[in-house]
């Protein structure tokens, strides 16, 4: 997989990335998207989808901070961006945590067609109908299934998907990657998980979706693993964080990349 | 006060903390709260509260930039949290500064039993009922009956009362404790105040309501020293602030804490 | 224009400035005024409104994630700040890319007296009726007559127009000026334009408007020049530039200033 031709690719369109998205990563997923080379745009007024979809590359939902309205427009965009062919990614935050988001990431899901899912193992395990311990929106929990999961969620609904934790899993319902990169100390940053599903969101302007999927966490973690080298505590981790990602190229990334293709 | 097992405690237990919070500060507290090492989420739709608290060690509650819907979500919230038996935290900011902020501070402290009340010194004046001159959210006026105000608030509230300023006073109504931790430079990042009251709902999960107050005030004001000791300007100081929270040991705290019992 | 002395007058008189802003970057502009030296507060609900401008030295309008609850209380907040003779500034994020955009930033510039009106080139574009391609919120489009429609904008909307850009033109429909302040790193954090616009507001306290404008773009565009210097990444280099906000004093600026009066 040519990772690096993708970052070049992304740089050199800089996908304009519409987000519906939760108030606490509103923030950083924009200035991980401009880090990254992308073009990122917050817009949640039903007024406004259909100009703002039109003109987006592509779509991320995510819903760490729903209620009723947010999910209204949240439904619509999906809708939206089905008619007007943009590729949607769908970030289910706290799925399992309460049944309202439970049920809205699988209305999401049912409502159009998602280009990629990605969520933690005890929030895809919650999606495909498994009891799941998600305990608010992190998750230290994993499992030796991981791969299952990701592997009967992608079939399930019919997109790719991704099981991120020490090891992220991806599927498209026939391959399955493994990505080692990264670091734990994303998981003393907040909104980490969402950034990386925002960067996927950049990449789908650009990619197929398990080469759009595959790329960002990646990047992401090699992204990581260089900041933690220069900064071992969460705050100055978090601001190397965005630097690396503007810093990343395909050399980089050829040398520090830990992915393998898993045979199923 | 063994600050340090407290803070040891906490890293073990590694809280839940639900926020219904403002949109200033979602991504600092949730930050402050990852660098301690508890877990934040941030909930405030109606239809997933009770779900939210019921697996969450405490809840708080901080009126920033409230409104009606968010108004209603947070008295819900207090009610739920009661039933549940969770702690609830709120940070009444910007009372005094308008009625509806005022009203809404103390219609939630009738609704339910708020575990601890932490205000600077004029939103805490303004909700006794004096007349004080909030000045929007942040607040440099102070006074010499602070301590005065913080065993009033203690009494006429029923809960743990401080009162944060460049001596923070915290009273139980018949204790009152003195912490002279922190820095100017705290009042040059915003949200500082926010954090300490999340902070507060993390060792609210582990400690009595006295001693998750101080423990949280002298915590939260070594970190601040030792965050301007490396860098002096608001923009670095933020960075390292969440560094030295993570870092932050009982030795440290032995070493640092500059807290007193004071006689009322 | 003597823009040291404005800096050391909006430290004196530290200026309560009431935002009613985008989710996006709330606490960026919110740190971005407390470095400067001035007071932020964000309310937004209905009830509080008229508190909240009464006590406030000015009112910054921005409309980057609006729908039609925050519309409303946008135009109600414009009235009142009129009624209160606070000055107003306004931040039509994102004209021309919807219209529901467009719309509503004509609305505000209709409903009362804007003090000052910032956006980039093709958001200005778009307010005077021409043609535009504003893609999402950034805008690397720019042209050579960002002069004329600094000063159409002026006239038109009857206020101090600033169309920033690679240089910046600020009009009041007589005088023009040229600020080649800053560096195109700025375009790689979010909400560095948000940022300048709420420094307006603060200016506007204790300024007229064109020397407001104009002292903000300068000092802005100084601070993220010597943030650079120290730090050439987008993540490090945002931290800087909270740092240099608050760093930046008369002489740093007489020695940096780029600014020029521009015959008509």
């Amino acid at each position: 997989m040519e990772i690096g031709l993708y970052l070049k690719k992304l740089r050199e369109c800089r996908p304009l990335v519409q987000n519906i998205t939760n108030f606490v990563v509103m923030n950083t997923t924009a200035n991980a998207l401009l880090a990254i080379g992308a073009s990122p745009v917050m817009a949640h007024a039903v007024d406004e989808l259909e100009d703002m979809i039109n003109i987006a590359d592509a779509l991320v939902i995510n819903i760490g901070t729903l209620d009723e309205r947010w999910v209204d427009s949240m439904l619509r965009a999906v809708k939206i961006a089905k008619e007007y062919e943009k590729p949607v990614v769908l970030d289910p935050v706290g799925a399992g945590a309460t049944r309202y988001r439970t049920s809205t990431a699988l209305k999401i899901l049912e409502s159009g067609e998602i280009y990629i899912l990605r969520g933690n193992y005890s929030e895809m395990k919650a999606l495909i109908g498994e009891k799941s311990r998600t305990r608010g929106v992190d998750s230290a929990e994993s499992g030796k299934d991981a791969k299952d999961i990701a592997m009967r969620a992608s079939d399930i609904f019919n997109t790719v998907a991704a099981v991120t934790g020490k090891r992220d899993y991806v599927s498209d319902g026939n391959k399955i990657y493994g990505v080692d990169n990264g670091t734990p100390l994303l998981s003393r940053v907040t909104g980490t998980g969402c950034m990386v599903t925002s960067i996927m969101g950049a990449f789908s302007a650009i990619a197929p979706p398990l080469e759009a999927t595959v790329s960002s966490l990646v990047i992401f973690g090699i992204a990581a693993e260089m900041a933690e080298n220069e900064a071992p505590y969460p705050g100055s981790f978090h601001v190397k964080l965005y630097d690396w990602l503007y810093r990343i190229d395909g050399v980089l990334v050829e040398k520090k990349k830990r992915v393998m293709k898993i045979e199923p």
